[in-house]
């Protein structure tokens, strides 16, 4: 950054940012002794790496009384308050954090108050989200209208817009939905690579229409989590140099002194990730160490940055700080009093000093120019690159081409048995041609789970603009990098896969999906004994009663090519609520009577040789599955019964019919039911009714040739059959 | 290692092994040139980063045609074949890996083939468990009698003791279940935690009678997943100096060069977590730099050591070698001719050479001798130390001592109300008293899980003999190393403990509790919206029917202090089948009519007015929500209404129930059925039948008072009464 004519557009609008400051006020914060060494060491990569950045003492006691002590403090005190008014919650990490927070929202990030959903704001993502206080207490300050003061007064309160852990489902301003330890962290890789590869997509020499950064805070609990390694492995492999992590180092956690079970060395791994490591010793009031680090962080584009804070938890606490009392519980009357002594705040509670208002009140007009300037830039874009630009809108604003699902393949009986992963291939890369922010992968499974887009190369740290993303074998990053990328912006549709099996391994992830309505595509392959040999430890058997049971999400198992191009229109159009496609390895036939239609009901008759809605029996599967009751049809058929055989795709869409609809699937009145699937027999009680007979595996499978398995488990026509005799 | 003074009774036995070898034949694999500096240099600790060894061209040349070779030879060959013959599975692995198989099963590692359980052996994880022909290859060849020739043949083959991974629970000899990637290096750490555990506390000064290894290889998979991260962290953590993991380092993954996903620095990266590193640069026939890197990893005593062994994925084989085509699939019959003639490999199919077999006899012998030795070991240790052998025994073969259940606290209705995780400690600390394998902690949430053993103190580094382990926020690395430790003895107890919505976080490693028959007891506390403010992130909600549809595993919600120690009754005898408590963070009354016998059927009457077994309505409750159900039904009895209130705080137990019981408990006459749980109603229908109600919550959470929002969500005994006057 030694010279204007190279400056990014960011680093424009930094500076023009400046320039709406009031001098005055603004001289307080602009270090004059950065205190770390030229551009030419910042090359070198030996001195990069670890580089300790201490202000003087002379320097921080200048400034123990300026607007930004004030802003700082203002910070601690509405979480001090806020936290004590609930009587729960965490105000040791705002406290200890306030500093970095204060430098980021006030003087480094881009954003505009008044609409938090600005295209190419920066993003923060508060990873250690049981400090959520101290992001409410910013965006309070910062002008938003989701978090006022009696917003504030309300934290933790039935239907407030400050819950216990930030959720951008309730509090715009807040990106993604963290208290989870480690998604967040992961959530901002997402977040980065959205941006990364926009920008390369969409940018031009002359318009660098998307320029922003991603800032993560992250405590000692994130940096435990195993998914916080898998996400910043990849940060590192992928050279996400906008993304720019603050790891909260106080040495605290719940158990106390992190030197209980914490004793590695953090910067060692994260060198060993290919990140960018700075450590500022004192984050409590080395405010011009915060403010260098993040220069030197921007100044290093090729790599993530984690700048390791040292901080005390519960800054400003005489008697709680630095020990695990003031993580998670109010301070007490008592002790609030004392810091309010010991930090000199003569202020009522809740209460902002009008010079701190005022200094923050210009974030509302500079956040509307931002925009405003965006915007002018976009006009000269789209003039220029009115392709582009269109498209790029659609991914801004996530509306779907017109006709987009013409491009969904449809199927005959004639057509070809094949597996659903197969047809799952042919669904994604028809789709890739018109859904231009589709983009995904495999956790190391992409020629098992047969998701790669022909017609496009690999993301990767020189090819950014590629869409096929490679996770390597780590399923729980994977899961929150796609809630990242989802929640960046509404036309980007991430897919994710590996087997079904192992989303044992992101179901973490996978709950903040359904949860955050990030409409994440989750395309889980050899989704059941069907897989054959590798046995038991990679059979599903109870997966899909467990994500029926997860809330908002949709559980799709599509038997064959219809009802695959049926699942991905429903996982498409639904971008609030995420799905999971499971398929099958092997090869299905494609059965009369499925439908896309059909799938969108979640259960719908195939075939039915009764009358009046009174088949002697109906026989329901899922899936693979579904052949077998439509063959145990055709044989109960030729022996003169009447037999409805009935797709359930989809639970939850199936529950999201009219009753009416329901009773013209499952007549009431019909208790000779039967169902079969390759799985748990849990939950399938509500459907066939107490009455009726449920056929699945409820042990564990095994390894053999997947034939010898469904015949020795009894998943056959033969069961299905007899179940029936026995009901009729 | 230089003097004979300072031997460890695994040095001692490692000499001893070499003294039944016949001199011709051993003087081939023992290096005379061993490639690593003198002592002094060991204990500097910069130069003991990242030593690199490597043996010259010439050493390897003239070994060729040794003996070894044709050992490592064999087991690439019946790995081959063997997959070959299945035509499913992975030859790339064991062919790379055969060098460093051979090294571990034939030179160092203690076993007696004719005991897998001997208890002082040596344990062996293979970590990246698709390569588990290289096992079972290691374990035909040293004489386990649970892999013979025609269980090889057999391998992958419905029934065959040669699973498609390696499962402890078919196959003696193979220690723990692995697969899922990564799980198999955070259960090496739990088995070398029981190990440095167990020594501590039993071993004297003249008699070290616990002195074993834990060997594992884990390949690039695991080493991409989080779990691998979050255990090894930990294993440095503990300075776990008995561990010694090979990095298969083969460059190779499904989806191709791992240059495309994974270029992390690994070596620094366990540098940073406290390991001690090597690389082996020739794993392919570098025989003796890997055994110069097992002696200096065994030099290493305060440190794990990770081995990275540079190999080439399917060695030998002409075209597919170095590529992820040898990866997962069999070479087909022209490649393995290829591979034959490359490999100077004239054998049939599954053909030993008659030396090959000859050499590897002695491990029979030699396993006896060395077990013999030891029982007279133990023999001298129990007549000297009879206390402290009795204890030992009982953690060797599991037996429980006689009459343990007596500790278990029990209460009536006038104790005082408290949660559930309160009482969970209660007994908890009871048993620590009469189980002296009990052991455990929590995932960073110990004053929150309750989960502190109060008479014992930290496992450490420093203080291994302690009880109360510490896993910092590592949920996944937590539950495998609790594998680890249950299957390292039978009588070794392990807890865990995590709020229950994270075990979302660990579920890979629950399901291989349930899979593997490792009788772990998971603690987990704040199981309902009961936790309040924390929200929607932190509140489990479809958890329970997650789990009840998961095979093998026994799912309890207990309701008060009678059902907490009804439940740690059942967790405790069930060894072979893992337990999940699902505690309240709430206080909750104690309950008249609760029981511990009653826990154990897993359904039953608490309290009824009616007479002929057949009441009005039968009300039922779990946990927190019994005492709803138990208000309502007061209500209704007073208004002349005949009620049943049945606790269904294990649905498992119940189903293993007789049906007489079943019908006394909920009969078939009785539709009149109101359930209540504060989660999914996902799998009720079974209970309730189709005529009952089930009152549960089947979206997301909210951040709340506890009070508000079981109210807001109507958990309440007013709509169970008013769902059960709808049914009257």
């Amino acid at each position: 950054m030694a010279s204007t004519s190279s400056l990014t557009l960011s680093q424009s609008l930094f500076f023009n940012k400046l320039t709406f400051t009031k001098p005055s006020s603004y001289s307080l914060s602009i270090p004059t002794n950065h205190g770390f060494s030229s551009k030419s060491s910042l090359s070198s990569s030996s001195s990069l790496r670890r580089r300790t950045i201490t202000a003087s003492a002379a320097e921080t006691v200048t400034e123990t009384t300026t607007l930004v002590d004030k802003s700082v403090n203002s910070i601690r005190f509405l979480s001090i308050d806020a936290v004590e008014k609930a009587n729960s919650g965490h105000p040791g990490l705002p406290m200890g954090c306030a500093p970095m927070g204060h430098i980021l929202y006030d003087e480094v990030m881009k954003y505009n108050p008044k609409n938090p959903k600005w295209f190419n704001r920066d993003r923060f993502v508060l990873s250690a989200g049981h400090g959520c206080m101290l992001q409410y207490a910013l965006l309070h300050l910062a002008g938003y209208d989701s978090v006022k003061e009696e917003d504030l007064k309300e934290f933790r309160q039935w239907g407030s817009k400050t819950p216990g852990h930030p959720e951008n489902f309730e509090t715009p301003g807040v990106e993604v939905t963290t208290g989870p330890l480690g998604q967040g962290i992961a959530n901002a890789v997402g977040l980065a690579l959205a941006e990364k590869h926009l920008a390369a997509r969409f940018n031009k020499p002359d318009n660098e229409i998307i320029d922003h950064y991603t800032y993560a805070i992250l405590g000692d609990g994130c940096q435990m989590e195993g998914i916080a390694n898998e996400a910043c492995s990849l940060a590192g492999h992928w050279g996400l140099g906008k993304l720019i992590a603050f790891y909260d180092d106080n040495h605290i956690s719940i158990d106390g002194d992190t030197g209980i079970a914490f004793t590695e060395s953090v910067d060692s791994r994260f060198e060993g990730l290919g990140w960018h490591v700075i450590w500022v010793k004192n984050g409590n009031n080395g405010y011009d160490d915060i403010r260098a680090a993040i220069k030197e962080a921007k100044a290093v584009k090729d790599k993530p940055t984690l700048i390791k804070v040292t901080t005390t938890i519960g800054f400003g606490s005489p008697n709680k700080a630095n020990s695990y009392s003031v993580h998670g519980s109010a301070l007490g009357a008592k002790e609030v009093d004392a810091t309010r002594k010991n930090l000199e705040w003569p202020h009522e509670p809740f209460q902002v000093p009008e010079e701190v208002k005022k200094h923050w009140s210009r974030h509302i007009p500079e956040g509307a120019a931002l925009e405003t300037e965006w915007n002018a830039k976009f006009a000269e874009y789209e003039k220029k690159y009115k392709d582009d630009a269109a498209v790029l809108k659609s991914i801004i604003t996530g509306e779907l081409p017109a006709g987009w699902e013409k491009e969904l393949p449809t199927y005959t009986p004639e057509s070809p048995a094949d597996a659903t992963r197969n047809l799952s291939q042919h669904n994604l890369n028809a789709l890739a041609k018109v859904l231009p922010g589709l983009l995904g992968g495999s956790a190391d499974l992409a020629s098992s789970n047969m998701t790669l887009l022909k017609t496009f190369g690999n993301f990767q740290k020189d090819t950014p603009e590629e869409r096929n993303v490679r996770f390597g074998v780590r399923e729980h990053g994977m899961g929150a990098i796609c809630n990242g990328i989802a929640l960046h912006s509404p036309g980007l549709i991430p897919y994710c896969a590996t087997f079904f099996v192992f989303t044992d391994y992101m179901r973490g992830a996978i709950r903040l999906s359904a949860l955050s309505e990030a409409g994440v595509i989750y395309v889980m392959t050899h989704d059941s004994i069907g897989l054959g040999e590798d046995g038991p430890t990679h059979q599903p058997i109870e997966h899909l009663a467990s994500f029926r049971a997860m809330p908002n999400i949709l559980m799709l198992r599509p038997a064959d090519g219809n009802e695959t191009a049926g699942a991905y229109r429903v996982a498409v159009l639904n971008r609030k609520r995420p799905s999971i496609l499971a398929l099958s390895r092997q090869k299905l036939p494609n059965l009369p009577g499925t439908s896309i239609e059909g799938v969108e009901k979640g259960g719908y008759t195939i075939s039915d040789n009764s009358s009046g809605n009174k088949p002697d029996v109906i026989l329901i599967g899922t899936g693979s599955e579904l052949e077998i009751a439509a063959k145990a049809a055709d044989d109960l058929r030729k022996e003169g019964k009447a037999v409805r055989v009935v797709s359930f795709v989809s639970w939850e869409l199936f529950d999201d019919q009219s009753d009416a609809y329901k009773e013209s699937v499952l007549p009431a009145s019909v208790s000779a039911r039967v169902s079969i699937e390759a799985g748990s027999t849990f939950g399938w009680a509500k459907i066939v009714g107490s009455k009726g007979k449920a056929i699945g595996i409820d042990g564990f499978g095994a390894s053999a040739p997947a034939g010898r398995i469904y015949k020795e488990f009894g998943i056959t026509k033969e069961a299905v059959i007899a179940a029936a005799k026995e009901l009729l």
